[in-house]
């Protein structure tokens, strides 16, 4: 890429990566929603993905902890608010401890995430730092995932309730949630990189920032089809359902 | 652990570590030198390993920047020197690119680094980090699976020279080198946490680095696995040696 996109461009371009490197098209995440997995399996899955949704505020207080201007942080504060919780409402976390809990996982073993895979811990961590160090604008557009999250989350909502008998309404009030947080929080972080990426080098740093965060998803889904599906190769330290 | 060990138990510990978690036990690691790799393999996996091979200077650096005594500094920079070259030596980043070209990948190709696996990306940067970003007794910790090299760099040299006939002797200058820098090494390392680890959390802490450290090795030979042997999925943007 070497011209300078419209703002509408730059969405298609961003559109297109989600198409071909969301981990929606992976296969651990079509085996996850069409049955096919064990409840071990499963588990698995909720453990180590809620080290990246007990790390989304972390991730979330760097990026503001960039943004000068108040009126942005303000924008930005109801992502914050929709893990940790606030007022009535107990936040994502919370809800995704209801699955794990509900699934037959210990509290406060997953709270440790001492079973997580070096996989899952080296991803999330890699966003935290991104988001961290990155200029603003790439650590917004790396939040762009969230375009294509309703489809996922739907599919996950769907899919696990049909297919599994341990899985039910009461598990998948986390995506639920998504479905009317996520399109809500897309919808300014789109219009500010629209905005927001002036130049050739600013744009491909935006489309770079979305490619980077689809790997961090990725190679989640990666490392736990190593250790969990095929070849089942669990590494030392991490959590073993038949132990 | 929660009673303080003396510095030969602390050692003790610590070798436990590598025989239980060093990345010489990974089914990867046993196929590249038992021969049992194809030549496409052994080359995703010098591509892949460029990226750690050439972010170690960063890390020394990073460990460095965090010395406040002069003397350490400059007993610690041969480790950089070692890496990037000084006066006659080119240096294990050249030397690894030798390797690298012999298995016929371009050598701008595998500098750009753009090919490589997330998961190869995110352990490695996870390592920079950690050095950079932990107290300094940690940081030289997490060297410590220096302590175990020397018997992995035997079994590549005389594995890969025996078992494949696209490997000779000028492959392997890195891991000749090898074998006289990390014992060297790992004297001064070894010796630092032995005498600074002086309360159990010191100790705890000093083994958690060496544990992350085999983290950052074995899931990079996990992504490998993964993408390359079995089930062999490359994720999107990945080095495909069948495209």
């Amino acid at each position: 890429m070497s011209k300078l996109l419209t703002p509408e461009q730059l969405e298609t371009e961003l559109r297109t990566i989600g198409a071909e490197r969301y981990h929606n098209l992976h296969p651990f995440h079509k085996m996850l929603h069409s049955g096919g997995m064990s409840k071990k399996q499963v588990q698995a899955w909720a453990l180590n993905r809620y080290f990246y949704q007990c790390s989304i505020p972390r991730k979330d207080l760097a990026l503001m902890a960039n943004m000068e201007d108040k009126a942005m942080r303000e924008e930005w504060r109801q992502r914050y608010f929709d893990h940790d919780g606030i007022g009535e409402d107990e936040g994502g976390i919370e809800r995704w401890l209801k699955l794990t809990t509900a699934l037959g996982l210990d509290r406060n073993y997953v709270i440790s995430t001492a079973g997580i895979l070096a996989g899952t811990r080296f991803a999330v961590e890699a966003y935290i730092h991104f988001v961290r160090d990155k200029p603003l604008l790439e650590g917004i557009a790396s939040s762009l995932t969230e375009m294509f999250a309703p489809k996922i989350h739907e599919e996950r909502i769907s899919g696990m309730l049909a297919s599994y008998d341990f899985v039910d309404e009461s598990m998948v009030g986390y995506f639920r949630e998504r479905l009317t947080q996520a399109p809500r929080d897309v919808n300014f972080a789109l219009a500010y990189v629209k905005k927001e990426a002036k130049t050739v080098p600013e744009q491909q740093a935006v489309l770079n920032a979305l490619r980077f965060k689809t790997d961090v998803l990725w190679s989640q889904l990666d490392a736990l089809y190593l250790a969990y599906v095929s070849p089942g190769m669990i590494p030392p330290g991490a959590y073993d359902p038949d132990a």
